[in-house]
């Protein structure tokens, strides 16, 4: 009883690293097209239904968040907007726009790769999709690749930072030589 | 000058007013085509940048709520993701998504009709758009024509009551005709 719980275990962490996998494909996607990589993935009887990556920047709209994008398209794959028996995996904690979202469509499950601890609203901030005054709940599994959907934000970020920083001083030393 | 304050406040009220009126004229539309009668629009120096109605079982999308809908207007027609200096005109308090969006785009200011104490997150189950934690703040208006907006919303709901009540009465009709 024992061996074969550990072998579930072992079952449900393989099929949940896989989907997170796929999310952090989308994440990547982002990345190369210079947007905050943040991907997610929607997951119904474990066929993918939905997908997407942050696209604020490029689509010039606030509401292109990774998870909007994929809950859409699961609305438009399954034919309507409640995504009964859905599961949602993406790379960071959902913001409070996102969550709203996640918990207006109805999604079963939600599984996380890292937290968001400024603007998080799964546990961080908020934590709106366990809110019980709201119409629906949904479960919550936090760290799944965590090290991974970390490491793909930090690295982002530490190149911004060091692109702003090359900018900065490439301007320095323009004025510099043409100071008279 | 307590003439001229009462004067600035005549006009500014005339104004919340007027771009309330519009949003209301949304929230129509939405209810002639069968949706929950809520009605969104986005001003910028006194011009109308974005505009939108829920349409969640019309486009079959748990996002295509009022507020988002005018959001994405706004930033196309803006050029941008960033809507400072823009003001949300909204018939009934944003919900946890709407709200998310709402502090994304970072509108400065929201005019609410009337209260939604279930599901709102702009002072009734969380207000999202005043919390210190995230990096931007909206000022609100509560109360900007409630009657009206509050009245449109309870006449929808109580003619969907009176719609499922007729068809259970015609259904349990049919069954006593065909009884043998």
């Amino acid at each position: 009883m024992q061996l074969n719980l550990r072998v579930d275990c072992g079952i449900i962490l393989w099929h949940m690293e896989k989907f997170m996998r796929m999310a952090l494909q989308e994440a990547q996607k982002a990345r190369d097209i210079g947007e905050v990589p943040v991907g997610a993935i929607v997951v119904k009887d474990g066929v993918v239904v939905g997908h997407g990556y942050n696209k604020t920047e490029t689509l010039k709209d606030p509401t292109a968040h990774a998870e909007m994008e994929a809950i859409r398209m699961a609305s438009a794959t399954l034919g309507g907007w409640r995504l009964i028996g859905c599961d949602l995996y993406v790379t960071c904690e959902p913001c409070s726009m996102c969550a709203g979202a996640i918990v207006w469509s109805r999604i079963n499950n939600l599984y996380i790769g890292t937290m968001d601890p400024k603007a998080g609203a799964c546990g961080s901030v908020f934590n709106i999709v366990q809110e019980e005054k709201l119409n629906h709940n949904v479960n919550i599994e936090y760290g799944i690749l965590q090290e991974e959907c970390s490491q793909i934000l930090k690295d982002f970020f530490k190149n911004l930072r060091r692109t702003k920083e090359q900018k900065l001083e490439d301007t320095q030393n323009w004025r510099e030589s043409v100071r008279f």
